[in-house]
C-alpha cells in the first residue's frame, strides 16, 4: 500500500491547549507521528514524500480568506505585539453577520476563523497543515492513478476543519480535500469517519451536496466535543438531503457495538452508490485514549479494515485523531493487519 | 440626586481575563467601585441600597435559559470537575443553529452564552450581576416616581451583554433593563452611550425596535473591541430602522471631538422624540485609561453633563466601563460637577 507523509508536517508544534478552565499540553503533538510510523514499519509499509500540488486542492475546499489567515496569522500576531501562539479570545455573536472579514485585525479574525482554543497557530502551523493536506492529495492521486488503496499520515488532522474555520486541532480538512480530488474521476464518493469525535467540519462542507456522502460514528455529541453537531437526525439539506449519516454511540460502547456501527456506515455508502471511499481514520475510540468514553480494543480496527476491504472500492485512508501513543500504534497495527 | 449601589455587587470577583494570547488580571475589578464612591462622596451624593425587584426586570430583557446559565454555571462547572472560573473554550460555528441549548453540558453552553474570555463566572458572579441590575431598576423606579435624575453604580457593567450572551465584562444589560423599566411610563426612550467601547449588546437588544433609540459614540470597532459591530452604517432594522445611531471616532480624538459626538447623540435623541433618557456612562474614553485610544480629559465629562441637563428629560445614569482608578474618580467627579 502506498503511504504518504512529509517531515514538514512536524513544523506544527502547538505548545498548549485551553480546555475546561486551564491550559494543558497539546494532545495533538508531533510525537504522535513516530508511533504511527512505527506501526507502518512493523507492517512493512514505507511512506513516501507527497508531491507539492500547491494551494489549488486546499482552495477547492476552503475559503481563500481563511487560508490566508492560517498562512499569515502568526506573523501578524507578532507584529501586533500579542503573546505566544495565535489563540482567539473574542468571538462574533453571529459569524454570518460579520461583513468584511479581511479588514479585521488579526485578533478579531481569529474569533471568526477559529472555533475553539485547541488549535493555536504558531510559526510552523501553516507549513504543517499545508503538507498534511498534500499527503491527502498524493494519496488521492495514487488512487486516481490506479492504486486500490493509499494512506495519508495526515497530521495535523482535518475532520473538524470547516470551509472557513479551524477547530479541534484541525486546520485544513484533509478528508474533504481527498474526497474532492477523487471526485475528478468518481461521480459519487463516500467519506466514512470512525474517529471517536464527530467529523463536524466534513459534515458542514458537504451538507448540501448530493455527490459526497459523509458518514460518521462517534461518541454522543451531547456529552462530547464537538457538542453542536453529530446527532442522528442530521441527514443533509437541500440537494444533500439523505447524503449525511451519523451514528452517535453511548459511553461504554464495546468492539461489537463500534464495529456494527462502522458496518452500517459502509452499508450506507453502498446504498449511496459510492464509487470510491475516503476513510477518516482516528484511533481515539480506543479504550486507552485519554479522551475516549468507549471500551474499544485494537481488534476492532482489524475487523473494520476487513469490512473496508470487502467493499472492493478504491479507497484513500486519511489519518485523523488518536492521542495515546501506545494505543495509536497498536490500533493502526491492528488495522493494517486486517488489510493483509 | 438619588444613587443606588449594593455591596453585594462586589461578590463578582473575576481573577483573570484572557486577551491577545495571555491571561492578565481582570481590568473590571471590585476596586473600581471604591473610586466611584469617593467621587460621589466628594460631590455630596450618598448611595442607597437598591430594592430587590426580583428576576422579572432582568427577564424582561434576557433569555431565561441564559439567566439560568449565569445563575447555575459556577456550580455545574465544579460538579463537572472543571478548573477555576467558568471560561469557555469551544464555540458553535453558528449560535443560531444550536437546537436544544438547555440540554448541553455547561462547557458547551458556555460557548453559546459567552462571547469572549473576559467575563469569567465565579462563585459570586450571579449575585454581583443580579444586584448591579437591581441598582439600575431602582434608579429607573426613582425616575418613574418623579425624580429628574437618578444614578446606578452598576458594576459589573452591562452594555456588551446581549439578550442571551455575556461579553466584555458584562452579564446583564443594566442600561437596557433601565430603559425597559422606563418604557412602562415613557413611550419613547433613548439610550445615550459614551463608554469608549461600542454598546453592542444594547444595540442588538433594541436593533429591531422603534420605541428605544440606541445611540453610541466609541472608538472605531475596526480597531477596538467589540470589533464586530458599531459602524456608522448600522441604523437599525425592521421596525427599528432609524432607531440606532453610531458615531465611531478615530484614535487620538480629543475633548472637542468627543463632546461634539455626544452632542450629536443627544440631538438624535431629541429628533427621535425621546421622553426619557438612559445614559450608559463609561469613563474609559479618558486618556489615562489603559484601554483608551483617545486623548480625553475629565473636563469633557463636565461638558457632557451640562449637555445632558440641557435636554430637560427624566434621566437614569447607568455606570458602564472605566478601568484606570484615578481617571474614573476624576471623570465621574467632573461629570457630577457639570450637574451642579
Amino acid at each position: 500500500m502506498k503511504a504518504f507523509y512529509s517531515d514538514r508536517q512536524m513544523r506544527h508544534r502547538p505548545t498548549r491547549s485551553f480546555y475546561r478552565g486551564r491550559f494543558t499540553a497539546a494532545h495533538e503533538n508531533p510525537e504522535r507521528v513516530a508511533c504511527l510510523q512505527r506501526a507502518l514499519e512493523r507492517a512493512g509499509c514505507v511512506t513516501s514524500e507527497p508531491k507539492d500540488a500547491g494551494l489549488a486542492p486546499i482552495l477547492a475546499v476552503h475559503d481563500s480568506g481563511y487560508v490566508e489567515f492560517v498562512r499569515d496569522a502568526w506573523m501578524r500576531w507578532r507584529v501586533d505585539g500579542a503573546h505566544g501562539e495565535v489563540i482567539p479570545n473574542v468571538f462574533p455573536p453571529s459569524r454570518e453577520s460579520v461583513g468584511d472579514r479581511t479588514g479585521l485585525p488579526v485578533l478579531a479574525q481569529a474569533g471568526v476563523y477559529m472555533g475553539d482554543l485547541s488549535c493555536p497557530i504558531g510559526e510552523g502551523t501553516f507549513e504543517g497543515a499545508y503538507w498534511s493536506a498534500q499527503a491527502a492529495v498524493s494519496a488521492a492521486d495514487a488512487v486516481l492513478a490506479g492504486e486500490a488503496l493509499a494512506l495519508a499520515v495526515c497530521r495535523p488532522p482535518g475532520h473538524h476543519a470547516q470551509r472557513d474555520r479551524a477547530s479541534g486541532y484541525c486546520f485544513f480538512n484533509n478528508a474533504a480535500i481527498a474526497a474532492t480530488r477523487l471526485r475528478e474521476r468518481f461521480e459519487r464518493v463516500a467519506i466514512v469517519d470512525f474517529d471517536m469525535h464527530h467529523g463536524d467540519g466534513t459534515q458542514a462542507i458537504f451538507y448540501t451536496r448530493a455527490d459526497v456522502l459523509t458518514a460518521s460514528t462517534h461518541a454522543d455529541p451531547r456529552d462530547t466535543f464537538p457538542f453542536y453537531s453529530g446527532a442522528a437526525d442530521e441527514g443533509g439539506a437541500g440537494a444533500g438531503l439523505g447524503a449525511n449519516f451519523n451514528i452517535p454511540l453511548p459511553a461504554g460502547a464495546d468492539d461489537d457495538t463500534f464495529v456494527a456501527a462502522v458496518a452500517a456506515l459502509f452499508e450506507r455508502a453502498s446504498t449511496f452508490g459510492a464509487q470510491a471511499l475516503v476513510i477518516a481514520a482516528g484511533w481515539d475510540a480506543h479504550g486507552d485514549d485519554p479522551l475516549s468514553p468507549f471500551d474499544i480494543t485494537s481488534a476492532a480496527y482489524t475487523r473494520i479494515a476487513r469490512l473496508m476491504r470487502a467493499q472492493s472500492l478504491p479507497t484513500v485512508i486519511v489519518q485523523e485523531g488518536g492521542y495515546h501513543h501506545g494505543a495509536i500504534e497498536d490500533a493502526l497495527l491492528g488495522f493494517l493487519g486486517g488489510l493483509a
